[in-house]
């Protein structure tokens, strides 16, 4: 049976070039790089070489880059790390189309005497920049939105959000976990306080992330110990993490225009497949969307039902919000955008990588076709039609 | 020119056979072990196999490990995620021996209301039972003690202070990030409610770590997210690091005796034939110690001095606190000893790993001779005596 794997925003392979550079930093050059001897220079030489790849990506200054455990972790010390300096600015600005982290820190804040808001999204999954003007003010003390939905791909106006929250004193943090690898962003172009770049989700290891924090942000660490990272993040160094992050990194900007081409020929060509399928629409932006991502509704049909018959035919999708797909509720995102529970419910969300093919495409557009009617010819919604 | 490292408790390399099983991980068993498709189950069984695994080396159930990011974090959770139900136990209790994280973390409550108090240390760098008695009391919220002190090695009385600390109601962290590879530690033999567990002290991947939390102990998570491992550590998980871990772990457990065995062979040879050296004396208990740690103070010269000329001949070694050697202050924990200042400055901390041999330790005891005759010849404060 092939196997075709389209779910690339709930995980990805660590590239083999990646695994390759990491592993010599865990078997051979694995001092300390806060070793004064001779041991310690290689790791500390592969550290900093990572960070200003890491830099690079987004046009950064290396010492601007601190190295975390994962976006879940950067989310976190963005949000957390900042509010103690937030003073009589109250106010937590996010959006239903984050990132469950960023959700999940937010409202954990509101016990510390924080106010959460939700920036209003449209249709499209895209944050409404003109009704957004007038809620984020001098009370709002940092405002988070993703580069990009992770669910439905709809890129956000990452530059307006960016200059209303600098009119109003603000602080901007941006995740660009899904984006990182297939969409070009540059801190010198779009002003914005700190950024959220995950690694796994450009190719490189687990375990392992960044945050990015502009010089001269305010910001405190979440755990205390050897004072690593600038104090901002204890821990002995997980160098191989740095170095394959660095790797993955520096890869990602190298073929950017190629990976993001080749994933959007792919997209469109699926887009195109599903929807032909009677009774399916794209959700999210029809143009403004990642690369990699084609989310699409098929009505009359449950995405769980849809799911199983398509691991039953050896192809791996994901219905919803990507990384914690057990609670089988429906997505927070697509009600958002005005969604029915039910066409929520009846939502698939295919994601691309590097790694897949034209015939991937036409196989999961060819099974989908079959699996929808088949499912179709059961229910009792859709014959009553 | 020979090259020796005797530094393992600032760093170890990661296991061959532990990177062999987990590269699969990393670029075939890739997916989400959250996704409920096919891609999530093989991930999904290595995360619990490793469980299991890094349980086993201590007695636990799998459900008692959370996975985290390292020792830091493990540390970090254990103290700061169960304060929230100490209720009106203020006292947090914590000693010199401790490594920086633990001091680091207490002292960072201090500023939230908690009190943190020093338990008293003899001359070996043992925790006094006798007194420490008489200051855990039914105001103390966790008393936070290492298996065995990271610089000079003394096994701690776990037991004793275990018993001491269930009878004030008081909870018990260990930390075992030193002894976990060396040292057996049974839960179900001493009493506890939390240990930090370090991967790469077991020769595990950089990057890991694991919380032992005892079963119907309260706490709360530090990250919010996803609501991984049972909401304590939220993240995709790194399961690349949890397989490596728990290799690892099953590794240290089945070669346990053999490791402690070859390695007090090892350190007795060290630690007799750096002794020989005149006017140097062995710090930490003769017995009670780490089968890898020989900490050795030399008289009238300089640990720094002598740690550059031992990399000079290729010999890597620390002074002091392992983790961040940067800062050059005097060991607080050879103070708290009650050794002098010149004293403290002139100990070197020698730790061995199963990839040391005789032939290491003779060649080093050997340097080591020459080193301090040559660095005694030039001080003045020796030429005096």
């Amino acid at each position: 049976m092939k196997r075709v794997y389209l779910d690339a925003a709930t995980s990805m392979p660590t590239m083999e070039a990646v695994v390759k550079e990491m592993l010599p930093y865990m078997t051979e050059n694995y001092g300390n790089p806060s070793s004064i001897h001779e041991m310690g220079r290689f790791p500390r030489d592969g550290m900093e070489r990572s960070r200003k790849e890491v830099a690079d990506l987004i046009s950064a200054k290396p010492e601007e880059i601190i190295f975390t455990s994962g976006a879940t972790e950067s989310i976190n010390l963005a949000l957390r790390g900042t509010l103690p300096f937030a003073k009589e600015r109250k106010k937590i600005m996010i959006s239903k189309i984050c990132h469950r982290s960023v959700r999940a820190t937010a409202t954990a804040l509101k016990t510390s005497g924080h106010d959460l808001e939700f920036l209003p999204i449209d249709k499209f999954g895209m944050i409404d920049v003109e009704r957004s003007s007038g809620i984020i003010d001098n009370g709002t003390s940092i405002v988070s939105i993703p580069f990009a939905s992770n669910e439905v791909g709809t890129l956000q106006p990452v530059r307006e959000i960016s200059r209303i929250s600098k009119d109003a004193g603000a602080l901007l943090h941006i995740d660009l976990t899904m984006s990182a690898f297939q969409v070009p962003f540059d801190v010198t172009d779009v002003d914005v306080d700190l950024a959220t770049i995950s690694s796994p989700d450009l190719m490189g290891p687990k375990g392992m992330g960044a945050l990015y924090v502009r010089n001269g942000t305010r910001i405190t660490s979440l755990l205390q110990g050897g004072g690593q990272e600038r104090g901002l993040r204890s821990g002995s160094e997980n160098v191989p993490g740095m170095v394959g992050m660095g790797a993955a990194a520096r890869i990602a900007k190298e073929r950017m225009e190629e990976t993001s081409q080749g994933l959007i020929d792919l997209r469109d060509h699926l887009i195109n497949g599903l929807t032909e399928i009677p009774h399916s629409n794209l959700n999210g932006h029809p143009t403004e969307r990642l690369p990699n991502n084609a989310n699409v509704r098929f009505e009359f049909v449950e995405g769980e039902s849809m799911l199983l018959m398509l691991d039953m035919n050896g192809v791996s999708i994901a219905t919803g919000s990507a990384c914690a797909q057990k609670t089988l509720e429906a997505s927070k995102t697509l009600l958002a955008m005005g969604l029915k529970h039910e066409e929520a419910h009846g939502s698939l969300m295919f994601t691309l990588g590097p790694y897949n093919t034209m015939s991937d495409v036409n196989h999961v557009t060819g099974i989908m076709a079959e699996i929808v009617d088949e499912l179709r010819s059961m229910s009792p919604t859709f014959n009553k039609e």
